[in-house]
């Protein structure tokens, strides 16, 4: 399961060093460090702030402006009521064990999942095998737990079992990860001894809304209640136009059992979800489907998984809808256009992979679903989910509340309908049934039109029909026909009506914006050679700061410039600060390499004669110059992507003599 | 207290005829309105999600970009122990009182306030005098609360002892709002019932952190603290350099007790909140106060509201900081800030002013506190609050914790302090006075640089001193010379150690939208005649769509030309709607009015023959018409700010021929 991480370029990722810049950079930060800390919390510093507001900005434009979806926002807090009728009271749960003997509180699923890594990580070390990179991080972070268990051989057979078992572990449910520690006689290593049976935790925080305490609540696990409870005014808003989608960016929070993954399994996080609502009829067809068709996707389907392996095939998306892999266009061109916002967000094509959820797997509400995963140094990451929820969410709250979550659509030709209705003799009928009376209407309504065809023949040759109602007499009873009629009856109808399906693509922006960190950063040796630098590669319009200023020294003549620069930056709307600290122009350049500042600005003597100015592109360190108009127009052009660094090279005189100083 | 509404253009305000509108075009609407809604609990439709967004974006500009603020997202969920030391798990709370009879909840404060202007509208009546509009609204709305409550004359003296409570009814505490209700004799009008005393109430919604149940937490009800928490990490961020500022957006929490006010008063808001970090000393200087100081404020100070009194002063921000009506610059430069962005969005002038705290308003943390209030159609609402926590926040989570929240900084003069040292000798000390050894030396290092002179004096005469030492023998303690030596000695510091002050300007973005929506609302006259139309004139860069396309009729030859102009719109960053229904040109626009959308776009025949479309602007309802490439340039620059519709119409030609179809 496990594949070595490597770098942007390459290279080993050596994940302490990364998470060591990233802390030093305040990308982010443990939330309320100074009191010791809440695992799964985390706050933002100014970059990684930044950079989930750019990336919040490139969806919101790839999906909700480029399809005109109508945007809302929810409420966070949620009544119990609506949260028991989605389902999620009863069963948004994960599998939880405890160690009876420390009360330590395990994962069931994670817990399986350590042991037997753990076991095959043994085996190889037993045999001599060379053991991978990210296994290794982990067997050393285990250390104090994993001893006693290493560099113990095993069959090949029991290899193999066990490699299938992780390749399908997000299938099995609560009692068969109970089978699968007792099986194989699971201990947690810190002890020595087996946890209990799993049991169901539910991941919700609950809360009472309001100050006598009666109005139990939760914080929404998930964006969509507040879209589906608003479906009936956002259809009206989109004046009754079929398909549309609503979409959301907001806070969830789920209460994870024990969260240890830095920012990939988080309390509180960042979601974007997008509900599109679609007519079930005709098979779900994507008006723009044809746009996206022969874009190629890496698919890891069900069945693969489920015969215990990994492997994945590339699939034109056109291709995996007409071949039934991927059930429908809308769902093949939502997986599309992810593709398309990961690549547009600078995530490396080579680090995707879409993977079918298995039937024990999905959600509760989920017909179909495909997670979009990244590779990272913790494997691969859910980062979105693409789920077909059907009709599930708008028929449960419709039936709870009676509020009509449908559409109602004029035929163009209207429907012509021929069939067998009865009518009852309501006068006659209920005295002469007496307290059965219902019960034995309700049981004459209840019948399907064959049989109605066939009533209608009993009646018109006996005058009466016997009908099976249970729980009335001997369970037959006997109709006559002064209580009631059968006719064969045409009507017209105008208006049909239906519940719409809900695709929904669902992203953790949490989990995307880490994910991209790893896919963007690389090291470069220094000038110097003794240390490698890091560098953050965000393409220009992701990067959170897109221009850093850097006056050669502290000389007091540079300040009008840098003020000015600034100025003009912020009303060409770049984004852009000042490190104007006593540090060398190479220090301060490679501190800002680190937060992924594309573009450096240097004003030296020459800016103060002839107001020329030096402009550094931080991956090839390559630098032009030219007066300050020409330089903002070219960032400008960078920063919206209708120029490479290429095409400013050829542009703008190239300039050398910079790098003398970043020694 | 109460002032009669009015819209834009100074009509009499119909609030439910504008609460209506807003309800159709699903500005917002109650969350969970099919399961009967949660008070204080709203759901931005589309337009009010943008118009939020709208916000924001002015807001992070206008702040933090220009005041290259460092933004930071922290956790929403925070465990017990921080919310204990910043205060809130005592001192957040509200007044709350009980009806025996019915058991109803009230909040001690409105409830006082409720009974107290109803008593005085019943005085009005019974002599006679003109009611206003939001005095009968209110009376209407609580019509069944306030039978036999009507028409009283009070005594002159009477009125004027309510009218002092009502101007500083947010300076009481729980006791004496219990002594209002007793005094008065105040009643529920719901029961004829007195209410039982005001017993506090916690604002915080609490939870349960983790799967044990052992860590106890809340959702924030503010943004500071995770800010004050990372000031160090902050400090450091910005290479130490001191002043500097934090700012973070996101959701805050209060369980409100009984909210019935739309967004004026919820549960769940979003904040917009700096921390400006500032030295004490040197009275809170701010740098670029000269650009601010010639602003104009409406003031209404501490001692006209305890004079009973509501009298706004217009006074120059210079003019309030130097007579110290305003405490210092850094304050003032933030009050005249909030003026000028409120202003941007397009808040009319004429209804803001700032209101000072007074003592027993001020949150526990405030040192002096200013709130921009915005008139609405419920009175006063404090929109944005600005106060000067000085170092409350920092020194109780530094003692708490132990962290180094200050700053360090190095001293250019270092400073030479002279002072007389105590020097105990250890050795010989604890065994002299055994169990008291710490109590004594505690004493005698608590005494002052004057104290210790005498000492010295002393001991060079006598060998020995008596200091006070309460709870040892007779209070009275002998020490010889032997046991310990007092010096006066000079030392150099070459660091400076202090505590930032704090001054947090606050924003309640939902109470500013929903102020900004009554502020730009009017209604004109249908060219009809029988029914006024509602427009919302915001300004082009915070209205929720800046362009409506219009094709003229369903006719497909429209069609392309609308799909290219969306493109080109949207490649130009300005975002737009298509109507294409099959309502009236006129209605389009109407219904186009209502949400504010400023410019609209008609395609007709004459666009399919030479390409030219024209441009309505939504206030003067005026027309342009041109090609659509200089139309989308108008656009442009009438949506950032740099061209008026006075200059379009001086450059495109006027066109009148679509007011004919607009009936």
């Amino acid at each position: 399961m496990t594949t070595e991480a490597t770098t942007l370029k390459g290279q080993p990722l050596d994940k302490a060093a990364l998470e060591s810049m990233l802390r030093r950079r305040m990308f982010y930060t443990p939330s309320f460090e100074i009191y010791g800390g809440v695992s799964g919390l985390y706050d933002y510093g100014p970059p990684g702030c930044a950079l989930q507001a750019n990336i919040i900005d490139i969806w919101r434009k790839h999906f909700v402006l480029e399809e005109d979806m109508l945007e809302v926002d929810c409420s966070v807090l949620t009544p119990h009521e609506v949260l028991k009728t989605s389902g999620h009271v009863d069963k948004f749960a994960d599998w939880m064990c405890k160690d009876p003997k420390n009360g330590e509180i395990l994962r069931a699923d994670h817990f399986v999942e350590d042991v037997l890594e753990t076991r095959l990580r043994g085996n190889k070390e037993a045999r001599g095998q060379k053991i991978e990179e990210k296994e290794e991080a982990d067997a050393k972070k285990k250390k104090k737990k994993t001893k006693g268990q290493e560099a113990i051989k095993l069959d090949d057979a029991v290899v193999q079992e066990y490699e299938e078992i992780l390749a399908q572990i997000d299938n099995y449910n609560g009692q068969q990860l109970g089978e699968l520690i007792t099986k194989y006689d699971m201990k947690n290593p810190a002890t020595g001894v087996q946890p209990t049976p799993p049991v169901a935790f539910n991941l919700m925080f609950s809360t009472s809304i309001g100050p006598s305490s009666n109005l139990p609540g939760y914080l929404r696990p998930e964006t969509a209640q507040g879209q589906f409870l608003n479906f009936a005014k956002l259809l009206e808003f989109n004046t009754n136009n079929m398909p549309f989608a609503s979409a959301s960016i907001g806070k969830s929070y789920r209460n994870e059992i024990s969260p240890r993954a830095g920012l990939l399994r988080v309390r509180e996080f960042l979601m974007a979800e997008i509900e599109h609502f679609v007519d079930p009829e005709g098979h779900k067809k994507h008006g723009r489907f044809q746009e996206v068709e022969d874009i190629e996707l890496s698919l890891l389907d069900r069945e693969t998984q489920l015969s215990g392996k990994t492997i994945v095939r590339k699939v034109k998306i056109g291709e995996a809808v007409r071949s039934g892999l991927v059930d429908n266009e809308t769902l093949g061109y939502f997986l599309a256009r992810i593709h398309l916002f990961l690549k547009r967000l600078g995530v490396d094509q080579a680090k995707i992979r879409f993977r079918q959820h298995m039937a024990n797997e999905m959600a509760h509400y989920a017909c179909d679903c495909w997670d979009a995963e990244l590779l990272t140094s913790s494997g691969w990451v859910e980062c979105v989910g693409c789920a077909d929820r059907s009709a599930y969410d708008l028929s449960v709250h419709a039936k709870k509340t009676g509020a009509p979550l449908v559409v109602r659509e004029r035929l163009e030709i209207p429907k012509v309908i021929e069939e067998w209705e009865i009518e009852v003799e309501k006068k006659k009928f209920g005295p002469f049934y007496k307290k059965d009376g219902k019960t034995v209407e309700n049981a004459l309504m209840a019948t399907t039109q064959e049989q109605r065809e066939q009533l209608a023949k009993d009646l018109e040759q006996n005058g009466k029909v016997v009908i099976d109602v249970p729980g009335v007499g001997n369970g037959k009873v006997e109709i006559s026909q002064d209580l009631f009629r059968i006719v064969f009856r045409k009507r017209t109808e105008n208006v049909r009506e239906y519940t719409p399906n809900v695709i929904e693509p669902s992203f953790g922006i949490g989990r995307i914006l880490y994910s991209l960190i790893e896919h963007s950063y690389w090291t470069r040796a220094s000038d110097g050679g003794d240390e490698a630098r890091g560098v953050l590669s965000f393409p220009p319009a992701v990067a959170p700061t897109k221009v850093l200023i850097v006056p050669l020294s502290t000389n007091k003549d540079f300040t009008p410039f840098v003020r000015e620069l600034s100025k003009k930056l912020r009303s060409a709307g770049v984004s852009s600060r000042v490190d104007d600290s006593s540090a060398s122009i190479g220090k301060r350049y490679s501190r800002n390499d680190e937060l992924g500042t594309p573009f450096g600005i240097t004003i030296d003597f020459q800016t103060v004669k002839d107001g020329s100015i030096t402009l550094r592109e931080r991956d090839s360190t390559e630098q032009v110059r030219a007066e300050e108009d020409k330089i903002i127009a070219a960032i400008g052009a960078l920063v919206d992507g209708s120029k490479t660094w290429k095409d400013i090279t050829a542009e703008l005189p190239i300039f050398a003599g910079q790098e003398l100083v970043e020694r």
